[in-house]
């Protein structure tokens, strides 16, 4: 059987006049949309336009909510309370699901921003909030999150799809988490290597960490790309192509799961 | 054929440690609840406790979608782009919706909060732009307006149906808008008072306004009581018992329009 | 020498229509008020009421820094970079003393407010990078900070003059932290027992941990009352009235510091 | 005497990870920065260092206060109550003069910002509220405004100093407004075009507007480039060259008032 991947992007990341990415043109090249539901960006009218552009392009939809900061982008760590946060993933997969509803498309999947993500990784109790909202909205719905997580292991716990994502263009400690943006070797510029990486990834379901241990993926099911960079656009159609050469299917996570 | 009348509220409008009302003593004698929906007021704890208050209460609730002012409480007028209240008002109610639909519930109505439903009193083309949102998230939402108003036009022209609103406890204008809060005479404070205008509202289906001129109504579906002053739960108790005792069927609105 | 003894209380947190707290009424038995600035509560007509009714009551003012959480009123804890926590601290100090400055009233501290004081009494950097801010702004401004914090330390280190905290109606822990308001022995409700107590920290410099050890406070400058909840404009009342009973000089901090 | 002009443009208008403009190189050919204080862009952090480049680029600085609307950019009309108009600019400026006070810079000017310039250019009631709240802080500070404005009128008459400023790159009605942004002949792109028009509207203090009639401006003090599209950095380089080849003195208002 041939290999399958799904390629993931943050989108609809605007918030009213501050705009943010080139939706548009990176939405060409990616199977499945990330889109901010508007605690972290994503106000109201960016959410129906994103849709509306997801639905045009033919891809697969997902909600992307973060913690309640729009100054800091959602990225820095907010310590909520279980309520807080099982209420806030609700409303905002909520909002997006009725623009979903009136637009005619389905979410496929959730992917937890920033500090949510990265903290729901490794926080058992943030990640069982996360997936329990997620579940009592619909049990359909696909969890993306890392190999080896405490959101992957919540998810599955409650009877979640989890699509294990990987970073083409990050580097990886020894215990499977990304090297932070602070140290220099953090991220992969060079687009032959992202691509030639990522089949390798793919298809070795592993990865060789920054201080050479082999960090072991099991099955890899989507490739995150950032479509906030000028050379995005460009990496992604690489990317998708690099993948397809290799003999990769790429298509939505919600087709093969 | 009995008259019958609804009795609403708008609750939920706390903001996390921000404390307003009393919504569950109000909530034991009203039929509908209007829930702020996080714009004006409303955080999704708060959301989420709300919708289940009234559940347990059993009766009826609506969305409360507010102009995206928590500092002024929706209650300032903002002039928006017709596809920014279309995209406003589908992403509240839609995060209410999830709420609702996961606590077990259904919408019953709409009723647009402060600044934008008295600006939607008059602004037709912001009426249109509500209405055009409720009706593509359902077609069986009913519509809370003034009488005779720019919204009740909109709604009724989209197809929608319109419970028509009376406020008990506040004078009228003769061209049947509110009278100012910040003038002397705008707000009857003597519970009998109200009580009995009330009743006399809703079975002459008319007011008489501040300046001695009739103000005609038509039916009247709907009766207003404020829930965040002291006296409002005696209040509130008092108006169903009037309501009762004048021959009145108290219930809500999804039962007899 | 008689003992002196401050009384400060959080005031001003009101939020546009978002009412907190009985500020006027518990202004007039405190010699010190914390003004919030904004950024967890305080909207700018509040600060400009608040500050004129301390100058009108004749108390001190300071600044009552927070995180940027309105939906959290400060209280849940955010990790900043130290450059957004410096700026945050001089943007809110900054706002505040333009109404000091216009209404004809200096600040006398600073006490950073819910979890960024928490966080600073143990958090180093984060200490530092406050007081940072504070020194840049103004060398005479006084630090309200737990005795032996982080806090303190940061405050003495950079050159400026730190005024202990404690608090009557809370419980402590063996390292001097206050016993965590989620467990059932944090808080003292009686009165009587709140002034007695009182009394002996300011007299031992210390005070009985709830496992039975003393925690040595030594100088304490100032002591911190509650302004949202019912009893408190009486509680306040009754603390002023035993200190003096007691021979507690009660004056600002800054006379005596 | 030779003609003096200052240039002014918005800068410090990014909000978190949320970037607008290129400050650093308009920031080169300017005379004036008009700094965001927080309400519709410019969170602290901003602030902080677009003061700070300002300073080294050595120009003027001036407070760009404005609704409180992040979502909205502040470009959308808020009808406030003059309380809270009067301690939203005096906050917004009050924050960052604690910035320029710490990097040692003085504020030259206050520019109101989107909407709330665009209200006050007509409403007076707006115009002397944020007037007074500026002469409260410093009689020094001069207000740009619109030739022939509401804004300028209070100003004048609270005694402040008034820098009538201009746009080259916009076409005016013959009531001296802008024509709207949603007009296709509202903006003119050609730099070329921009900066002769610019020198003849100095020189003539006056502009032919799109109706055929001359609309006077009386003594030009300032002329507004905007920073926010992909040429600014080009054209203001161009317009600033073409107006010293005129024969225009370019410096900082505050220099020639």
């Amino acid at each position: 059987m041939k290999t399958k991947l799904d390629i993931n992007c943050d989108v609809g990341e605007s918030y009213g006049a501050f705009h943010v990415g080139n939706d548009s043109s990176v939405m060409t090249n990616i199977t499945s949309a990330n889109i901010a539901c508007g605690f972290h960006g994503g106000d109201p009218l960016t959410i129906s336009k994103t849709v509306n552009l997801a639905k045009e392009k033919g891809i697969a939809i997902g909600a992307h909510p973060g913690f309640p900061d729009i100054m800091g982008f959602g990225r820095r760590n907010m310590l909520l309370a279980s309520e807080e946060v099982y209420s806030y993933v609700i409303y905002q997969i909520g909002a997006l699901n009725e623009f979903a509803h009136i637009i005619g498309v389905n979410l496929q999947h959730v992917k937890p921003h920033g500090s949510m993500y990265n903290m729901a990784a490794k926080d058992s109790t943030l990640a069982e909030n996360i997936t329990r909202a997620i579940r009592a909205i619909d049990k359909q719905l696909i969890v993306f999150a890392p190999p080896n997580s405490a959101l992957a292991s919540a998810a599955k716990k409650s009877g979640l799809r989890v699509a294990c994502e990987i970073f083409a263009d990050r580097t990886y400690n020894s215990d499977g988490s990304l090297v932070s943006r602070s140290r220099p070797n953090a991220i992969i510029n060079e687009p032959k290597e992202v691509v030639k990486r990522a089949v390798k990834m793919v298809e070795e379901k592993a990865v060789m960490s920054i201080d050479g241990r082999m960090v072991d993926f099991g099955d890899v099911h989507t490739i995150c790309v950032h479509g906030d960079t000028l050379g995005a656009v460009k990496l992604t159609a690489s990317l998708k192509k690099g993948l397809v050469k290799a003999g990769v299917n790429v298509e939505s996570v919600g087709k093969f799961i």
